[in-house]
Parts: C-alpha cells; sequence; structure tokens
C-alpha cells in the first residue's frame, strides 16, 4: 500500500504532553490511561480536571472536532490528545502509550510483546469491565438502571455465580503460566499497562461486587490475581496517585453500587 | 524495562504460513481473521477445516496448550499461531496481520495509522458484532437464547431503534471526514483490514435484522457505510472467498436471525 498513501508524517510528539479528553466525575474508562500515564510519571493534562473539560468532550463526542485531514473522528470518550495525533478507544490508547512509556517490554528484545500484552488488556477489559457494566444495563445503556433492574439482577447474578469466576482463574492461569516468569506480573517478570488494567478491573469489580469478590478471595484460588491487585497499589508512583485528588470516586460509571445486585 | 527483560527473540515466522484456531461450524470471529488472510492472499490453516479442529481449539480453551515460556495463554478463541508465536483477541490478531500483510498504511509513511485503523476496528466491533451478540443473549451467554427470550426482544428492539443507526452514522462521519481520503474507504484513501471489518460487521447485521438493515438502506443517510460494503465484495479474493466453501453459513454464532428479533 506505501504507493496509494501520500506521506503523512506528523509533528513530533515526543516532548509534547499527553491530553486525556475524558468525561469529569467518574474514573471510568478514562482511569486505565490515568493509571499508565501515572505509573510512567508521565506530563499530562485531563479534561476531568480543567476549565470547559466537559465542553471538549461534547466537541468530539458531537463530531465537530477534529476534522483535519489525519485523524478519523472517534467515536466515543476516552480519546488521547498527543501531538497532532487524536486516537481513541481504550485498549487502543494504552498500546499507544505502553509502545511509548516503557510499559511494554523493548520491541528490539520481545518484538511480538504489544500483541501478547495487548490480548491480555482486551481480556480484561472484556470480562471484567464490559461485562460488569452490562450488569447494571443489560437491555439498553440508553435507559436508566431503574427500567432494566429486574434484568439487572439475573445479570448479576449468573456474573458472580459463572463470569467472575472464569475470568478471574484464567488470569490465574496466566500468573501461573511459564510466560509470566518471576514476580507478580503477568508477563516477562516485569510490570506492564496489562497489569494496570488488572489492576484497576478488579479494584472496579470490587467496589461492585464486593460480597463476591471477598468470598472468592478468602476462597484462595485465585492468590495470585489478588497478590498482583496489592503489587500495583504498592508501586510508589501508583500509591500516591491512588491517594491524590485525581483519583476520582467511583460513581455512576462502569462500576456502581447498588445493593441488590450485590450477590455472594 | 529492557534492562528486565531477557531477550525472547522467537524464531522467525516470515514464510510460516498462519494457522487460525476457532470453532468449526460458524463463521463468527474467526470470520474477521480469515477475510484478512484471503484479501492479502496470505497461506494459512484453519481448523474449521482441518481433521481434529474442535480437539485443537478444545486444547487451547482448556488451557493445556501453550505453556511454552513465550506465550501467555489465550482465553478464547479466534486464536492465531505463527511460528512460535501464540496470539489471541480477534482485534489483537488483526493488528498482527495488518502489520504484516500490508493492510495498513505502511509505517514509513504514517507511523501512526496502526493507532486509527486499530480504533475504526474496535468500534466496530464493539457496535456491531458484540452488541448484536448480546441482543439475542443479554443475560448470560451461558443460558440458552430461549431462557431469554424476552430480554431479547426489548435489548433488539432498542439495538435496532437507537444503537445501530448511532453505529452506523458513526462510521458515515468517518467516510465522509478528510482522513478518509478519497474512494470507498475510511481511511488515507486505500483499504485497510479496518474496512474488512466493517463490511464483516455489515453483513453479519444485515442477515440478523434484515427488515432494519433494508430501511436504513433506503433512508440514504449511510450511503457510504453500504457503498464500502459493496466495495469490499467486489475486490478480486474477497469476491472469490465468498463464493467458495471456506466461506461458511450463518448459524447458531454471533449473527442469528430469530424471526420475533427482526424489528424494523
Amino acid at each position: 500500500m506505501a504507493s496509494e498513501v501520500p506521506p503523512k508524517r506528523q509533528k513530533s510528539a515526543k516532548d509534547v504532553p499527553y491530553h486525556l479528553i475524558y468525561w469529569p466525575g467518574i474514573p471510568g474508562r478514562g482511569e486505565h490511561v490515568r493509571l499508565a500515564l501515572e505509573e510512567a510519571g508521565a506530563e499530562y493534562t485531563d479534561t476531568a480536571f480543567t476549565d470547559g473539560g466537559v465542553d471538549e468532550v461534547l466537541a468530539y463526542v458531537q463530531g465537530k472536532i477534529p476534522d483535519d485531514g489525519l485523524n478519523p473522528p472517534p467515536c466515543a470518550p476516552p480519546i488521547l490528545k498527543h501531538g497532532d495525533l487524536v486516537i481513541s478507544q481504550t485498549p487502543n490508547i494504552l498500546l499507544y502509550l505502553g509502545n511509548r512509556l516503557g510499559l511494554v517490554p523493548d520491541a528490539d528484545q520481545d518484538p511480538d510483546a504489544m500483541y501478547k500484552i495487548n490480548a491480555l488488556a482486551l481480556t480484561a477489559l472484556d470480562g471484567l469491565s464490559n461485562e460488569p457494566h452490562d450488569c447494571h444495563h443489560p437491555i439498553a445503556s440508553g435507559l436508566y438502571y431503574e427500567d432494566q433492574k429486574e434484568e439487572a439482577k439475573r445479570r448479576s447474578e449468573d456474573y458472580v455465580k459463572n463470569r467472575l469466576p472464569k475470568f478471574l482463574s484464567y488470569f490465574e492461569r496466566v500468573l501461573e503460566s511459564k510466560a509470566s516468569g518471576d514476580g507478580p506480573w503477568l508477563y516477562g517478570g516485569a510490570l506492564t499497562y496489562a497489569d494496570l488494567v488488572l489492576f484497576q478491573c478488579v479494584d472496579g469489580v470490587k467496589f461492585m461486587f464486593p460480597k463476591a469478590m471477598a468470598k472468592l478471595e478468602r476462597g484462595g484460588k485465585h492468590a495470585k490475581v489478588f497478590q498482583l491487585y496489592q503489587a500495583v497499589a504498592e508501586r510508589p508512583k501508583i500509591k500516591a496517585y491512588l491517594q491524590s485528588d485525581r483519583r476520582q470516586k467511583y460513581s455512576n460509571g462502569i462500576y456502581r453500587y447498588y445493593e441488590e445486585l450485590d450477590f455472594a
């Protein structure tokens, strides 16, 4: 395809701060992006904390920006702006940041590692973020929770009984595999952004289904998953971030607490 | 992280055929992988058509393979084996193939294009593959359709009314954006694997919701999406593939036809 595409090299974004475009008021999917930026000590701005942040998110969502000939318009936040580049989709932003911020193994030493890390992140997001979201919104994301409460109970009960243990067991299996290497991490004996994603997913599910998660933790079958969770929480930069005002509280985002959905 | 990770260069996979590991009997998520391989004219094998294919899929799903110190175990098919590399997750496999088979712009000319294409593929898969699947399984993927039929009706009606037009409008907007360039494609004036993903998604949704899709096509608001669909179907290699025995019929996979869900 080289001959069909005109050169499109973008302005070097090497020393430009990252700019996260995400809704204020909830950690949401944007939180995965924040954790990667925080762990790497990267300089970034965040519409959750800037004047006019909501208006900026809305301008993207309504398709007003960008139409610059470089970037396809994004469908939904989180969106990352870095220099001239504008990209969306949580796992995609993480892939970009992972390659730039040292949150995947060095491509010279392990050239296909990015695909292995991407698969782990996608699987955590599927089973421990998208599925929990659908537990409180099984019928329609555009309807209120109250309009799908009975269906939400049915879906949450199945999730807690079948899906949640399935995904925790999967990640336990990854952590037990030879490819995980030494230490508490998912791949290659060193922290990658997939570990940060799994941390945030476990944290959210602990908030949403505290009874089930306490029981699963006591059960001991997923000990390595909970060890990874602790190990991420104790990373110095992550620890400082979690104690800061930048770490927002869960409310009406992906992870929500409803007593009637808190199955054991 | 370079200092923490030991070198893990894998056996060069340059001239090794690709091997797709996916359930026989349904096009499913594996179909996106097949379309990329077919369009590129790549040599590949496919467990859908090999003796013992099901057993091979099961060995991966049950976590028996791989435990080779190189690859984290995959969670679910589709899985791609290429030389020593084993990766899973549909958008991730496409990313890998896209970079290798010339289904994204040349990285020397447009180094961040892979992230733009990945975002488009992820969005199509979210809204036009995962959401349709949840239309017939809104409560639990482990339950029969018949056990969630009423909820499926409610979800499908909302999908056809709100979500399907939303995603088609989004891709129409992408096709109208300056970044799409000339011609029928989503990005940069040339076919990428995101176009193949959108084709397969539109094809599946046409099968599942024929009344709604016929009405949306007649409405004319998403003309460019349907033009892209035609343009992909007419690619010589894709056309030959669609007419071959390798193109499986829809049945009980992601896209299913139930008359009671066929809302207009």
